[in-house]
């Protein structure tokens, strides 16, 4: 595969560092240009050798580049692609590691409109509980999934070209449209955390919250570890995927109501096939390595 | 302290069987005696040490013991108590692992009125995937939390003797009654294995359920842990503890319309604090070694 002549970061931080990382050891980039608003994360990362120039100025930055990769929260994607948009090269390749796509999607046809063809948004299902360059790491890639979400609009070899780039990096990729993508991440990301939130919000809400906090273990600890997630970038994420998010928020309140009725008839062999039909489900999926 | 002269175990497994191998280890026990229905355990149990006499004897076990403890799924407590009540000696302390305590008292009420005194009933906070003899382990009870919920009736030294017994086995003992114990951990331990069980069922429910499966990860990971748990005994505990795991059911159905309403909403600041009230407190009771 040719290499990349110039790859831009626009965010410099655990994912866009890693893919820089990634594709430097494949050696399949010649320069990588990060971007962000943090000077002292930008310093940080020229160190770590994730990137070899630094810049604030993204428009000047993406002149002559032939892959822009978004690495930012995606509330911060459309002023960055409105800013890039005069100065990309007509056959640039942008893309992104959003954890929405509908959304993001929406931002490339208002912002990007002449850029289409080669706008392929994706979403690495991978992370860290840290965040910018620091973080960034050779391997974070290896062995996740990507999902790539190309638009109707994408030229064969640009969505070819970032499959590539991230099979380079060790992902495997997977191809979906972006209104299923989001339905299945609500389902096993966002819907969870929010109902992690709420259920920690209802414990707090007892009278003798801390005589309860006080007797929590192990049950307790890994259904609320995600309830400790960032604030922002999970209200950031709810409200970028409301609507998938309401579908499945609304299907969980039915199963709630469906629980409910189950411990108030009290009957033991629906009860118990009702929580073996989950046991099982659950045991099978950890077994499969998930 | 006096060494106990007899200890029997009703059900020969994790729970009895850890508290009897940190007793011996102590040189407080000089003989322990195990009941059970399975004689391959039994057996085991025997080799392991953790018993040194066997039988399915329960009311012929009984007899002239200082201590039994119950150490079997709350459901077979009954029937073991009204085979051992014409056996016990009328000193003899009778103590028992279950992890829901109104019940308990309930069955104590019943079936042992004449030995409230000495019916001292305990919830070790302490587990394991395994059960069974062979899973019995020293140092299972090191550092960790006991709950006693004594009753009215019993006398002073049985309640010392108990605690004492639990603190030579590492325990950290704490008495609350019944119903707290009940309410508390339906709070941090019941409702989370059935809300977890009941996200799940919504998860099977939907139409693409295995390509939500296929892409979920470490969140999804630990958020349903807990619904791979054992069928047979969490319906036991769900309805051994039916009153409060509604009451705490009612109380999340009641959060997860407020939640459904702040993403109907969509307000930014509403959302935001809704997160970080969860977060800030799972953060900090993750701190605190929780």
């Amino acid at each position: 595969m040719k290499p990349l002549n110039k790859l831009v970061l626009l965010g410099a931080g655990l994912i866009g560092g890693s893919f820089a990382l990634a594709l430097k050891r494949a050696r399949l980039v010649r320069e990588v240009v990060g971007v962000g608003r943090s000077l002292a994360n930008l310093e940080r990362a020229i160190e770590l050798k994730v990137i070899d120039v630094a810049t604030q100025d993204a428009a000047a930055a993406v002149v002559g580049a032939d892959l822009v990769m978004l690495g930012t929260p995606v509330g911060q994607m459309g002023a960055l692609m409105e800013k890039i948009a005069p100065h990309l090269d007509s056959a640039c390749i942008v893309t992104d590691g959003g954890s929405t796509k509908q959304d993001v999607v929406a931002l490339y046809r208002h912002h990007l409109p002449r850029q289409l063809a080669h706008c392929v948004p994706a979403h690495p299902i991978a992370g860290s509980d840290l965040s910018g360059a620091a973080a960034a790491q050779y391997g974070l890639y290896e062995g996740r999934r990507i999902v790539i979400t190309p638009l109707p609009e994408n030229a064969p070899e640009s969505i070819a070209r970032v499959r590539a780039l991230w099979e380079a990096c060790g992902g495997i990729v997977h191809e979906m449209d972006a209104a299923e993508h989001d339905g299945v991440f609500a389902c096993v990301s966002h819907v969870p955390h929010l109902l992690a939130f709420a259920y920690m919000n209802a414990v707090l809400d007892r009278r003798n919250a801390a005589r309860c906090l006080d007797f929590a273990a192990s049950g307790f600890r890994d259904f609320t570890r995600i309830a400790g997630s960032h604030p922002e970038m999970w209200r950031d994420i709810t409200l970028a995927n409301r609507e998938a998010i309401l579908a499945d928020l609304h299907t969980n309140r039915v199963q709630l109501e469906r629980l409910i009725a189950l411990v108030e008839t009290a009957e033991p062999a629906a009860l118990t096939s009702y929580i073996e039909r989950a046991s099982k489900a659950r045991s099978k999926w950890g077994k499969s390595g998930g």
